[in-house]
C-alpha cells in the first residue's frame, strides 16, 4: 500500500482558516441583514498576529466577534504550563533552549439581541511544536438564555452528524468532555447545553493527521448553517421585558465562566495576549442581582433544571 | 515594666467585626436616605458561617454589599497555598494532620448610580492558626469612574491620617501595596485611584498585637465617614448619558479584575465558598464595547491617563 501523501501542514491548516473566518463573516452579514464585520489586524510582539472581527449592533447579532490568529514564537514555561505540556509530557530536553511554537485558529462568540436567540461559541485550532509534536483541538457550544428541548435537540443532532461522519467514538467522547469543560463550578452549572470539546487531537495508528484535519474543517463548517439556522427561526421571536432581564442575568453567568475559568481566556490575559481580542467574548451588556431566584415553575426555572452534564439530547 | 496584657483575642476581634458591620449599614442607610439593608445568615459547612446585607436600588447605592463572615475549619492545602503557607511558610510539622484556622472580617463593596460618585471597597480581616500563627489584613481603594484630584487627594489624606495614627511606615507601605495589588495587568491599568492595601500583619518587637487591632479598628471606622462625605458631596451631581455609558465601561472592569485578578473572590469561588456572597462585589450593570477609545482630551482620556501605579496623592 503506497503511504498516503499528507496534506495538513500549518500553511494549509493557516490558509483554511483564514478562509474560514471570511465565509463565516460573510454568512452572519447575510443573515444579519444590516450590519457588517469591522475589521482590527494586530501584530504579537513575540511572532505572528491575527484578524479580529467585530459585528456591533446587527439586525439580529448585538455584538459578536469572529477572530482568527496565528502567532509563533518561543514556548515559554507559561505557554507550556498552559498546554500541560511541563514535566512528563514535555517535549524536549528542559536542559536546552525551550522549543519553539506555532499556533492558529478561529474563535467566536456570537451575543444576540433577542433572548430567544442562543448566545454561541466555536473554536478550530492547531498547534506544532519544534520538536515535531502537533495536535488539534475546538469545539461550539450553545448558550441559550432559555433552553428550549426542540433546539437544543436539533444543535446536538447537527454535530453528532458531523462528528459521525468522522469516527462513531467521537461525539460519544467529545459531547462530555465539553459538559465537563463549559461548567461553571462555583454556580454549579453548565454554560449552556453544552456541545462538543476536544483537545490534543493526535493521530494513530489508524486515524491520520488528514482526517484529523478534515474533521476539524467539518466542524469549522459547520458554524454558519448551524447559527444562521437559529438566526432565521428565532431573530423575531416576542419579547418580554421579564426576558430580556434574564437574558442580562444568564449574560453575567457567560461572563464569570470566561473570566474565572474558561482556560484560553485565564492563559490570553495571563501572558500578554492583545486584551481587545481575547475579551471579543464579552456581552454587550451583563447585569447581576444578588441571589435571584426564578419563580416556580416559570421558564427561568426550568432552564435551570437543564443546565447540568450528561443530559442526553440526542 | 510590667506586661500590657493583650486584649485581641479572635472573641474580641470578632464582635469588634460584627459591630462594625452594624455600624457601616446604619450609617450608609441614613446616608442613602431610602434603602435598607436586606440580611442573609449563612452557614458554611466546613465550620462557621456569616452575615451578607445587600443594599439594592436606594437613592445614592445602586447596589451594594456589606459582608460579615467568621469562618473556621481545617486548613486544608488549598487554604494554606492561598494564604502562601505553603512549603517553607507552613507552620507545624507537614506529616501530622493538618492545623486548623479561624479567620473573620467585614468585606464592602458599594456601586453607586451616579457616575460623579466613586465605587468603595473596603475589606478588613483577622486570621488565627491552631499553630499560634496569626494576622490581621485589610485595605480601603476607591473607584472614581472619573478621577477628580481633589476627591482622590482628601480619600488619601484620610487613610494617611489613620495610618499615621498607629505607625510612620504604613501609609507609605500600604499605599504601593495597593497600586501592587489593585492592578488589571491585562489593562494596564489600577483599578481606581488606590487606597491603602495590608496582609500578613504581625506583631514585632516594638509592635504588639493589640496595636495591629487598633489600627485595624481605625481602618474599618475610617469607611463609614470617608464614603458618606461622597455620599453627601456627589449624589446629587448632574449626569449626561456619556457618563452613565463611560460608567458601565468602568464596571467592566471592576468585573475583569474582580473575577481574574482578585486573590480573596479567586481563592473563595475555588473554594466553595458561598457564591452569592464572594459576588455581591459584582455591579448591578456593567458593560463591554469593543476597543473603546475616549476621544482626546476628554475627561474619559484624563481619567486613563491617571490609572497608574505612583501617583502620590498626598
Amino acid at each position: 500500500m503506497i503511504k498516503q501523501e499528507e496534506t495538513a501542514t500549518k500553511e494549509t491548516v493557516t490558509a483554511f482558516f483564514m478562509d474560514l473566518q471570511d465565509r463565516i463573516c460573510q454568512s452572519l452579514e447575510e443573515a444579519d441583514g444590516s450590519a457588517s464585520f469591522r475589521e482590527d489586524t494586530w501584530q504579537r510582539p513575540g511572532g505572528g498576529g491575527g484578524r479580529s472581527r467585530i459585528l456591533t449592533d446587527g439586525a439580529v447579532i448585538e455584538k459578536g466577534g469572529v477572530g482568527f490568529s496565528a502567532v509563533h514564537g518561543e514556548a515559554t514555561e507559561a505557554t507550556l504550563r498552559a498546554l500541560n505540556l511541563t514535566d512528563r509530557n514535555r517535549p524536549g530536553d528542559p536542559a536546552t533552549a525551550p522549543p519553539t511554537f506555532y499556533a492558529t485558529g478561529v474563535s467566536i462568540v456570537l451575543h444576540p439581541h433577542n433572548p430567544g436567540m442562543p448566545i454561541i461559541h466555536m473554536n478550530v485550532r492547531y498547534f506544532e511544536m519544534s520538536t515535531g509534536h502537533y495536535w488539534f483541538g475546538g469545539g461550539i457550544d450553545l448558550t441559550p438564555h432559555y433552553v428550549v428541548d426542540e433546539d437544543a435537540r436539533w444543535f446536538h443532532q447537527s454535530l453528532k452528524t458531523v462528528c459521525d461522519r468522522h469516527n462513531p467514538t467521537y461525539y460519544t467522547t467529545f459531547k462530555p468532555w465539553a459538559d465537563d469543560y463549559f461548567y461553571i463550578p462555583h454556580r454549579q452549572e453548565t454554560r449552556g447545553v453544552g456541545g462538543i470539546f476536544f483537545d490534543y487531537l493526535k493521530p494513530t495508528e489508524t486515524i491520520k493527521k488528514d482526517d484529523l484535519f478534515a474533521f476539524v474543517q467539518d466542524v469549522g463548517n459547520a458554524f454558519a448553517p448551524i447559527y444562521t439556522h437559529f438566526m432565521h427561526q428565532n431573530r423575531d421571536l416576542p419579547v418580554e421585558e421579564s426576558e430580556k432581564n434574564w437574558q442580562l442575568l444568564r449574560r453575567g453567568r457567560y461572563v464569570e465562566f470566561n473570566l474565572v475559568w474558561d482556560r484560553g481566556t485565564k492563559f490570553g490575559l495571563e501572558t500578554n495576549g492583545r486584551t481587545e481580542s481575547i475579551l471579543m467574548s464579552m456581552p454587550p451588556q451583563a447585569n447581576w442581582i444578588y441571589d435571584f431566584q426564578p419563580l416556580p415553575g416559570s421558564r427561568e426555572e426550568q432552564t435551570l433544571g437543564l443546565l447540568k452534564k450528561g443530559v442526553a439530547w440526542v
